[in-house]
């Protein structure tokens, strides 16, 4: 029973393929179809049918000290159809890989929530469900990414969009042409796909990127023009960014070549957010040759800036033992071991706080834009 | 020194305002210079300066159910400045009060923690700091707003953006005109402040407004450009929408005449949400008037819309305790006590089940936005 809905399922994407070819291929439809002609071809010979996945745990993911990026390594995990541990996985792989054919069929992208309801229905015959919740159908939309080689993103999958951005440059995001220089106080909000199928650079007056942690704070540089009188892109990915947000700045760094600035607060968690955006994360790491920026610049905030820019103890945070623990742990990864950055987060817990972006505010409310910012870039006083 | 001290802030307020008649006024500003010569007049009287501070508990909350929302009664708080009890928020009030003044002679906007971080400075002479942390700020800021009159964002403060919004309309957000028909895959971000100086209603094709729960529900939306088919404005809040989209919505029902219809995930969070779109929440009651749609309708998704549009079984959600508990609170709820509400939720409970708006893509990808809401609309299935 099992065996003949695997075959059904894989023949059924063959016969999307047919179908595809009509409508125009796409490399991520070939991969899709690729897959599924090597489990068919396995089927024909009457072998057990089995998938070859990349491991994602943390034991095949390593900084690669030359390119200055985490990368997943080289080890594979053997997924065979007839086997008890693999066969609901293997199901369930060349399910969400048909269900992801039909978004290439249809030029949708949708949510990986959405592929999760998409494909969950019980097994003809059986009480057994696809998939039982999200945490389920999320690792193997993720193993589908390696496997293929493919971006989520390419898979026309994501997960929520966040963050918005304005600047002296104009894009065209699915056709309609976007003077980012003319978007008010609200912005042009990044949405989650942001390959170049979607969205295309036109015309780009910018000499660099800023990205800032939060919402609030990127307001104050939106309304203050920042973005003109200092011709740049500002962008904000609401804490931790999310894909697109990365995704658009590794494209403006690669495609436009201008320089990538982060600021963020200055905590371990401020550092850990640079960090990704830089180096990649260990969770993501197979996405690092396409989604960090090892040239991007921490422009602050910095544990020294309390005392040169003669901040108030009365706006600083005593750090707490997470903070604390967290700064330690940084401390250890190997993408930290540059000297100036050990001195960094050693100044830090030496000093015993933390400093938000809009403690600066204590000052003026503009003088983070007015001129913490600028004089930082002037006097090159960043980390890389 | 501590009276001295609220003399000076005063005075200081005082002075400020003829500062700001130079530049041109503003009610607010007219409020906050009032409040401030109401306190130097007591003290000129030489009385125990006070202040009367409307009450924001629920004990003075009410559902006013000719208008259909809910309200903030009379009371008021005396709160003297000669009063151990008092004397501190007395002070952060005037702090608070004056700072706010300058964000209206700087025509400058920012957010409730920048408004902490401003205030917050170590008292001369004395241990003690102006403000310990924004729990202490932040209620301070719902002081003014409720004892002057003024929606926060008419005191330039906001707190974090989020949302996003297209359709076939033409708005101008500080001046740059933006036409919400072109605006991508992305949409134009809503800001936190909407009010009519910032963005105004240039052109509007659209015949109603569709609040959607999810980003990536209204991603469906705008990728299919069912705005552009269906003539509709479509806008999310990131579930709970914040004051900026609430406030959007609001004036677009008011000014543009547009009906609102709300599309949420049917579970208890999804009803509340409606409901605070429509009645106001007793939080923020003294909002209401200005915040409030009590014409919003309840598009869905209903309990009766599985059964309605044969949603498998596999892709409902089993009610929790907490569900259930959440769902008996808001059938007590003197604003859901319209009958069809009361069956709404009792069907719910009886099913035992709930439903996202995601559960939808288990047909099509498309199924929400190509039969789900035309359908409803066609066959006017919602609640009010």
């Amino acid at each position: 029973m099992a065996k003949k809905k695997t075959v059904k399922k894989a023949k059924k994407a063959k016969s999307s393929s047919k179908r595809s070819k009509k409508n125009g291929s796409t490399p991520t439809k070939e991969k899709i179809v690729g897959l599924a002609e090597s489990v068919v071809s396995h089927i024909d010979a009457e072998e057990n049918p089995s998938l070859n996945v990349p491991i994602r745990s943390l034991s095949n993911v390593s900084f690669n000290t030359r390119k200055k990026i985490i990368e997943m390594g080289e080890n594979k995990a053997n997924r065979p159809f007839f086997d008890l541990g693999n066969a609901r996985r293997f199901m369930q792989t060349m399910l969400m890989s048909s269900e992801l054919l039909k978004l290439q069929d249809q030029f949708k992208t949708t949510s990986i929530r959405d592929m999760f309801y998409h494909c969950k229905h019980t097994i003809e015959g059986t009480r057994e469900e696809t998939f039982n919740d999200q945490d389920e159908s999320d690792p193997i939309i993720e193993d589908l990414e390696v496997t293929l080689g493919s971006l989520r993103e390419e898979l026309r999958v994501f997960a929520n969009p966040d963050g918005a951005m304005v600047g002296p440059a104009v894009i065209r995001d699915r056709g309609d042409e976007i003077d980012l220089s003319r978007m008010g106080s609200g912005g042009w909000a990044v949405p989650s796909i942001v390959e170049p199928d979607v969205i295309e650079f036109v015309k780009c007056k910018a000499k660099y990127v800023l990205l800032i942690e939060k919402a609030a704070v990127w307001a104050r540089f939106n309304e203050d023009r920042f973005w003109e009188s200092d011709k740049c892109m500002i962008i904000h990915g609401r804490g931790q960014p999310p894909r697109g947000v990365r995704r658009l700045c590794y494209r403006m760094v690669h495609e436009l070549g201008l320089p990538l600035y982060v600021l963020v607060d200055n905590d371990p968690w401020g550092y850990y957010i640079y960090s990704v955006i830089k180096q990649g994360s260990i969770n993501l790491a197979f996405e690092s040759a396409r989604m960090a920026v090892p040239t991007a610049r921490f422009l602050g905030m910095s544990s020294y800036d309390a005392a040169e820019f003669d901040i108030s103890p009365s706006v600083t945070i005593r750090l707490n033992d997470k903070d604390i623990a967290r700064a330690k742990e940084i401390m250890a990864y190997p993408w930290f071991q540059d000297r100036r950055w050990q001195r960094e987060i050693k100044h830090m817990l030496k000093l015993g706080v933390k400093l938000e972006l809009e403690a600066l505010s204590n000052k003026e409310f503009s003088f983070i834009a007015d001129t913490y910012v600028p004089q930082k870039l002037k006097k090159g006083k960043w980390l890389d």
